[in-house]
């Protein structure tokens, strides 16, 4: 499989083929050709197969992919059957929120724990995650093996506690805090979710239609 | 200004340029070269002068940007200097956090409502804003210049309530709901937030660091 130097822009549309085919999948769809396939995503069909030719060959020419089994290779690539561990820093509603509503399993994640300050959550259960001080947050990250941190926590703590679970050990972070965090270690990678970028991106777009 | 046939690529560069200048500004730097910004960004100083030459020319050969002037440009450009009005539909623990926790007047948005089905919500009100009953949606939005809906709704219920809004003339919609919403008028705008998309992106640079 050759993974060197992939870009950016086709390591974001990952997702997007894995959650159309996931689709297609409960459609009852097994076979797509990548013209369809690009036809559904606004994709042209030119760019799907330069694009999985990063990863190697899925198709046949002439006889486009099969549903299920492209979709299985792009989540192995995903690391969707990785069964990779996390926990979240800071419970308060939108920690809340995705404990409730966001479904981790089916991105090959299990939550393993939450962590507050808050007297009135720390010892209660969110959807079947428990919630611990954070004074044993330390304790708790050397005796398991965390591979990413989501981040829910006010600005004002963002950096540092990042920089504290750096030295950790932890390499993956999920931040929500809309604080543009960083490392001197390439290796620790930061995914943002940043809200007002996306509602102006909306912004820009209802003014110039 | 040039507008014509810009890339989402591009459009998706503004809001990170807006947050970057915002927070220059709060350093109390006056000026900064498309080198020392890109620096900054992580992209390069070319791709910074390509950007912004869509929409104009906002600097001086070898004398930079002027960081508040390039910031109300970008900012007028992404139309937060233009009062838009936003309701929000679905107030679960998500579209709590947001109404609790989300800045709108930063991208120069004002909730002026939210709609919810639960009885317990209706007629409480979350951080200055008003929760009314999904029954009186149609009244309030015809007798109100709504710009864009918030969908903070289960998703069995995204489609339909999206169609109902726009059917009543709703041209914007910042959707939560992980339902990928369709309208066959090309003037109707849907930015997604997808978490999942975002933690297999994370998911992927963990496993290929």
């Amino acid at each position: 499989m050759k993974k060197e130097n992939i870009s950016d822009a086709v390591i974001r549309r990952l997702p997007r083929y894995y959650r159309q085919l996931t689709e297609l999948c409960g459609r009852g769809v097994v076979r797509i050709s990548s013209h369809s396939l690009g036809q559904e995503m606004n994709i042209t069909a030119s760019q799907i197969r330069q694009d999985f030719s990063c990863f190697g060959e899925f198709g046949q020419q002439g006889y486009g992919y099969n549903v299920e089994e492209l979709r299985t290779e792009i989540g192995h690539i995903l690391g969707v059957d990785k069964d990779h561990h996390l926990i979240m820093i800071g419970v308060g509603n939108l920690g809340r929120a995705l404990l409730q509503n966001f479904r981790f399993s089916q991105t090959g994640f299990t939550v393993d724990a939450a962590f507050d300050v808050a007297p009135s959550v720390i010892g209660t259960v969110v959807n079947g995650v428990s919630i611990y001080s954070m004074d044993t947050l330390e304790e708790y990250i050397r005796s398991h093996n965390i591979d990413v941190v989501v981040l829910t926590i006010p600005q004002a703590v963002a950096q540092e506690t990042a920089s504290r679970l750096i030295q950790l050990g932890i390499h993956g972070f999920w931040n929500f805090t809309n604080v543009e965090l960083s490392s001197p270690n390439p290796d620790v990678k930061f995914e943002n979710i940043h809200f007002a970028d996306s509602l102006l991106t909306l912004s820009y777009r209802i003014a110039n239609r």
